[in-house]
């Protein structure tokens, strides 16, 4: 039954690619099999990211791209990142409306996954989805994630170029840089830039990346690759097939010497922290009983955190690993 | 010399504490030791979680708030976390600027957390500037977060009592809502509430925690928690009075028999956490030449993904561990 599975992702049916998605958001154990199944299929389409803080219009930009993908005749996957709640477990799909438009189109596809609290749980999450849309032959597969942080920055190594959309007049380009987000963007969209100040925004992201290239010598060699800062109206399509654009030219960058040693490096620490987080996953399975055990004892205060930790990892004998 | 440190922090020696952090931060072998022999000498303070999407003056209601608490006699620990960057490592202070009316007053610590991209890495290493905070006596801890997301989600578990802040007019209310944040709110705060649109944010918010009581039946019991929603304009202090009744109410509500209930909960799961991070934290150390290995094989695609993670729980015999 299995087989039928993934017999029918490799053929890109929708309906078994859907399957194959609730099986991995429902962490069934059958999914181990079906992933190294898909693996061995996987061609490795172009990855998009796109990310920016809530209200930037990323649900419509997304929803954009896809339209723009759709003329040049490719197949488009979408995982949209939803930070849902780990006490009810649902995802509220409000936006997923704007999508609308690519409903009943089977040249894409669309899921909303939920992020449920595990440890390194999302990116093992994304992964595997995109194993599976991989597999299922999407020439491109685009990554929304809601909101800044740690998310947004594992997200980025699965992808190989990553947008990040601001707007006008909120300050977001600032939180940008505060938040890291600087340096993992190989575009910038200043959204919504038919509102005022929007030229202002675009301005203070290009000083803010001239002085960032200015501090970081290795990145202002020239074969580096300069992130452009466009302007976009997703409502209109406004932009759009600059944004395209953009992101062919920076696919072509990632061919050349200097890109594909940076698409290598993500790439080989996106696969350290899959196999990771699928250690860390079955080793929860494993611990599962003695964990709860031991955080009862250090809430009571009868254990210290690292005596706990070091117990448990005696207990599966990896503190002896590193002299074998 | 760690035992001076120890004895520094135990004393609530303002040089001690911040020496404790930096060792944190750098992730030095010490702080296992440190953290263990703090353990024991923490009482559990008020830990108060401060989150929102950037730009809603989170900053400025933190500082506030330690106005406030300063007001009524109290030592105040603040942890600012800014998902910083993976790649600089570098955090940028920018808006630490207005926390300044507090530098000079020795109940005050304030410290900002780098996010460096370890799993499960920035809540463990939030519990452990928690730990130090608290065995150096301070009454109130307050962590403040950007965005929304697991980070969010985890140290929500690690603070009693977690404030979410939003601001009029940004849709930040329906965001809010969208990922989650809903559940984990104690208190709301609308910020900026001399702006327009104020009232109408504060209604929408309420009919939405009305509508979610009635979906969960669970929480519509009398003995519930209902999470207030405040206005407050922080730059002025105008609500913060409020602000801290609210918060004294709900440590009241988290001494009745429901609120201790949920209290031991997130103790629980916050103790689970901890535990589980150190172990993966030594892990990842421990496998970390054969974990490289393993996963160029991957991206090279000789072996498949969930083969490569049996392996290496092979490798550290925790893959026998259950049976035993």
């Amino acid at each position: 039954m299995l087989d039928d599975l993934v017999s029918g992702v490799l053929r890109g049916e929708e309906r078994a690619v859907a399957r194959a998605c609730r099986l991995i958001d429902d962490r069934e154990p059958r999914v181990a099999h079906l992933i190294d199944e898909l693996h061995g299929a996987t061609k490795q389409p172009q990855v998009i990211g796109v990310t920016g803080s809530p209200g930037s219009g990323k649900s419509s930009l997304v929803s954009g791209m896809v339209t723009q993908f759709r003329a040049l005749g490719k197949r488009v996957g979408v995982l949209a990142i939803d930070p849902s709640s780990p006490f009810t477990g649902g995802a509220i799909l409000g936006d997923r409306v704007r999508m609308q438009r690519h409903f009943g189109d089977p040249g894409v596809f669309i899921r909303s996954l939920a992020t449920r609290g595990a440890q390194g749980g999302l990116s093992r999450s994304v992964q595997e989805h995109v194993v599976v849309l991989d597999a299922a032959g999407y020439d491109i597969i685009v990554i929304e994630t809601v909101g800044v942080g740690q998310d947004e920055l594992d997200v980025a190594e699965v992808a190989a170029s990553t947008i990040v959309v601001t707007q006008p007049g909120t300050g977001d380009d600032i939180q940008a840089v505060k938040s890291g987000i600087l340096e993992i963007a190989d575009v910038f969209v200043v959204n919504k830039a038919d509102r005022d100040g929007a030229d202002r925004a675009v301005f203070e992201l290009e000083q803010r990346l001239e002085l960032a290239r200015t501090v970081g010598a290795a990145s202002a060699a020239s074969h580096a690759w300069q992130a452009p800062v466009l302007k976009c109206v997703a409502l209109t399509d406004s932009g759009l097939p600059e944004l395209v654009q953009a992101l062919a030219a920076h696919g072509a960058w990632l061919a050349l010497p200097e890109g594909a040693k940076r698409a290598a490096a993500r790439r080989q620490a996106s696969a350290e922290r899959l196999i990771f987080s699928l250690v860390c996953e079955q080793l929860a399975r494993v611990l599962e009983v003695e964990l709860k055990r031991a955080a009862v004892r250090l809430v009571e205060r009868n254990v210290s955190p690292h005596a706990a930790a070091a117990e448990l990892l005696a207990r599966v004998g990896a503190d002896t690993v590193s002299e074998s």
